[in-house]
C-alpha cells in the first residue's frame, strides 16, 4: 500500500529500560510505542522536547508531571507538554501506548541515545 | 496536571458521518479520535493535508489509499500519508483510534468543515 500497514504482533519486543517491553513503530510525522510494563517498573524522571500522549489500555499507572503526580487507568489519555519534565511508577502491570510527535529519532534502528541529541541541540 | 488528564469514557460520543460514532480529544500538535463504527459503514473517499494513523482494536476494515484496498484487523495500524486519497468501508463492527498530525482544526468545537479550511489554505 501507499502508506503501511503494521501489524503489532510481528514487531520485535525490546526492553528499553528496566520493566518496559516496547514495539515501537514510526509513521512520517510520529513515534509509536506498545509497552508492556511490568508492575512496580519505575520510568525516571526526564523530560525531551517531544509532546507525548499515553493511551492507557490496561493496568494502573502513576505519571508524575511538573512534579504533579496524577493517577491514569484504564481508558485515560495523558498529555505531557514539551518539555515537561516527567516520571512513571507502574502500580500494577500495564499496557500502554505512547504517541510522540516530533518522531523519536532516538527509537530508530542505530538512533543516538536521547541525551545525545538534546547535548547536540542545546 | 500541567498536562491533561482525560477519561475517554467521560467524553461525548457524535455520530460524525452515518455509522462512525467518534470522541475527540486534542493535545498541542495531534487529535486523537476514538471511533465506534457500524458494521457496513462507508466512509467516501476524501483527503487531508493531516497525516493520520489509525489503530484497529476490533473488527475488520476495508481501507482504500491511494487506489490499493487494504484490509485492516484487529492489532493492525495503518499510515494514511498526508493528503492520499482514502475511503474505508467496515466489514464488521470495528473499534478505532484514529490519530491526526496536525491537529484537525474541523473536530474542534465549532470548528469549519474540512472543505472550507481547504478552500482558504489553497
Amino acid at each position: 500500500m501507499p502508506g503501511n500497514l503494521i501489524d503489532w504482533q510481528s514487531l520485535e519486543e525490546k526492553t528499553i529500560i528496566p520493566g518496559f517491553h516496547g514495539k515501537v513503530a514510526h509513521s512520517a510525522n510520529m513515534t509509536f510505542v506498545l509497552w508492556r510494563i511490568d508492575a512496580g517498573a519505575v520510568l525516571p524522571e526526564h523530560a525531551h522536547l517531544h509532546e507525548q500522549v499515553v493511551q492507557v489500555f490496561e493496568g494502573e499507572m502513576e505519571l508524575t508531571i511538573d512534579g504533579e503526580v496524577n493517577k491514569t487507568f484504564a481508558g485515560s489519555m495523558a498529555v505531557i507538554p514539551s518539555r515537561a519534565r516527567h516520571s512513571a511508577k507502574a502500580l500494577t502491570a500495564c499496557r500502554v501506548m505512547d504517541v510522540f510527535y516530533p518522531i523519536r529519532e532516538d527509537y530508530r534502528p542505530g538512533g543516538k541515545p536521547l541525551i545525545a541529541i538534546a547535548a547536540e541541540q542545546s
